[in-house]
């Protein structure tokens, strides 16, 4: 039964019934001995039974690209051409300057941060390892695994305001102008991860254009759901390179995209965007590391898509699983917190998550009795660097993985969770 | 036509005479306009045949393993288990110190020197980029990749000599005992790159027993040709953990393989295997790098192979392939080079090479002589660290790629090279 009162402007009494009520809902949740997952975005067997066909592919005796190189043999550090140019043309960057990896992009974004720690990267006065510290923008909530890369390394994290259109550019600009430590942002342009803001052109080219303290500044701009709308209408992916060679600052972007989450998770194909310069500088380093690429893989992925336009007819199937499930998980955010105004969420036009923000000071509680009702939440903090979220407020929600029926019933416990920790919040106070 | 006599023995006019013999044979080779490469060890299309079933593995439908796991998600950083059984036994390492990755060993021993870099490594009193200086030992002649790794990271490197059953193990334990910024070894030791040198137990259990200044003293070793015999009986793989672990240097050894020259060279499966300290450090860092490895290539392989002895019956059908090649080099370095004393090589009994070494002084020589002849070697010097051949003798022969008959054009050819360039340097001298 929704509460169809705000809690804020319930009397002692009625907040005293209503704490109750959810005490009730709470224990009855327990009883269900649930075992639900939404803790990561994974795509979920439905939509990985889309890419059956790979299972087979490319299939015996296809193992040469248009240009009869064979694939099975070693070497070609930049991957196959022709997939290459598929994803060119859907993240709108030339193919000469895109390349293509093994199964994982986030490797690609590390290796970047390894590379100029060691070496610097191009326009560094000195690899980032000499310097006395080296300090990332980190737009927030975000992507916990790019802050745990960071982190990892001892490179500090300054938390920088996610819009829905974006950082806060004018906060940026004023930090990165006046700070040479400032190497680095973390960026996620299209359907964010875990807010869905889609960032502007506006956006993109203030980013590309202010100038920076440090000459080796360098946006992580990590496009991995660039192809995925929950819409009919994908967001279209910026020329972010183009901008920024326009602003005269050519080598500040690092784009990243993976097919982790249009084929399958483990076992796509990765792929790296930047200018020549960077390229070279990237190649470098990876000509140590490896031979080349699974160009097997590639081939196979290849097979698979066709052309671009098949992968966007691929996204559409993917959506058509998709869309229901945070159709749903809107709906019920609405019935049950709707009226009470106990939380906020974004509905996301694309992408693998929905940022809910709680009562203030109860995401951690929210996530506890969730838990404890045996449904898995992504750890409190985990959309801000350190894993601290400054307001406890923020849970990130990720629909994928499990069915509808198990999506309804977790996204029911959630909610219960929810209201019960603002009850006892408001309770406190 | 063979030469006869020994070079050395030969009179002025003998000398004159065979230069001139040799000049003639050198200006036929030129004429022939050979497009010709010997350079890098790589399998044949012929042995790349002999995997054509994994093109079309694991098959629709077939994506989970024996444990129920769906290999096409996230996640899964060690492997898959089943195939870690069987490369566990191939190896001689017990399943949970073995873990499976993506394509390249070689990535794995560059990220194994990366995160000791930036973390230190198990034991580490500081992170290896913090040492005034770091250093490696280079049992030489050895594999150019990995001196390349060492040397893009600054690491010194110190050249020990390759025996032919491993390095001098009195000059190694001299050396680490006495020297603390020694942190690490390079070892092939089966079948090694390029002598084909197979360490003994003993070697192995002097290089696992000898006290080492540095505390975090790493052997890189290097299984790559663990079960690649020329002959019947492969070498057996030492136990070598074992073997560290009762010297009481339980973490001293990372163990590396991969399925490069089993399957497909760009497209096979990555080992690592170490203690257990080793490989929780190792997959702290991987975890951050990466949410997991290419699980269905994994699963592809696990097909292929079924179980051990499937991958030492696929491992015969190279054999045959791969023997008669090393045979006719054998034959041609003996019937042109034998009788002249001018040249001696190695008879492998298993790998991808044959170390020649020719008039000290020479090698660079004969190379470019070859280079201009349309034939393509590897790059003088490219066996030692910093590919300083000290004695500008060693050269490298790869045939496994040509086919024999190319293969026969190209001995016949670098056998003129050798033999034109010896009795210039006999009339120089």
């Amino acid at each position: 039964m929704p509460v169809q009162t705000q809690i804020g402007l319930m009397s002692h009494e009625e907040l005293v019934a209503e704490h109750e009520r959810q005490s009730a809902n709470y224990d009855r949740l327990k009883t269900e001995k649930l075992t639900l997952d939404l803790t990561r975005g994974k795509p979920s067997p439905e939509q990985l039974d889309l890419s059956a066909e790979l299972l087979s592919l490319p299939g015996e005796g296809d193992y040469r690209d248009a240009a009869g190189t064979d694939c099975r043999n070693y070497g070609g550090l930049a991957g196959l051409p022709e997939l290459r140019a598929i994803f060119a043309e859907l993240l709108n960057i030339p193919v000469e300057n895109l390349v293509a990896g093994n199964n994982a992009s986030l490797e690609i974004m590390h290796d970047l941060i390894v590379a100029s720690l060691l070496h610097g990267t191009v326009g560094s006065p000195r690899p980032w390892s000499q310097e006395p510290v080296v300090k990332f923008l980190c737009p927030a909530p975000g992507y916990d695994r790019h802050f745990a890369i960071t982190e990892s390394y001892g490179i500090e994290m300054i938390p920088v305001p996610l819009r829905d259109d974006g950082p806060d550019t004018r906060l940026i600009a004023e930090l990165v102008a006046a700070d040479p430590q400032i190497k680095g942002m973390w960026a996620v342009p299209t359907y964010s991860n875990p807010t869905g803001a889609v960032y502007s052109e506006d956006v993109a080219r203030a980013l590309v254009s202010m100038p920076a303290a440090a000459p080796d500044f360098r946006i992580f701009w990590d496009n991995a759901y660039a192809v995925h709308p929950l819409v009919e209408d994908c967001a279209p992916a910026i020329d972010i390179l183009g901008l920024a060679t326009a602003a005269g600052n050519p080598d500040r972007v690092f784009t990243l995209a993976s097919t982790s989450k249009i084929t399958f998770a483990g076992s796509g194909v990765s792929f790296f965007g930047a200018s020549a310069d960077n390229l070279a500088w990237y190649q470098k380093f990876l000509g140590i590391k490896t031979i080349g690429p699974d160009k097997i893989n590639q081939l196979r992925h290849l097979r698979f898509f066709g052309d671009a336009d098949g992968v966007r007819a691929h996204m559409a199937k993917h959506r058509e699983i998709l869309a229901p499930k945070f159709a749903l998980v809107l709906r019920i955010l609405e019935d049950r917190l709707g009226a009470s105004k106990v939380a906020s969420w974004t509905e996301p036009k694309g992408g693998y998550f929905i940022s809910l923000d709680v009562v203030e000071g109860t995401a951690k509680r929210v996530i506890a009795l969730a838990k404890d009702a045996g449904i898995a939440l992504t750890g409190a903090g985990s959309a801000f660097p350190y894993k601290n979220d400054p307001d406890d407020k923020n849970i990130r929600l990720a629909p994928s993985f499990p069915s509808l029926d198990e999506l309804a019933t977790a996204m029911d416990g959630v909610a219960t969770c929810v209201l019960l920790a603002a009850t006892e919040k408001a309770l406190a106070d």
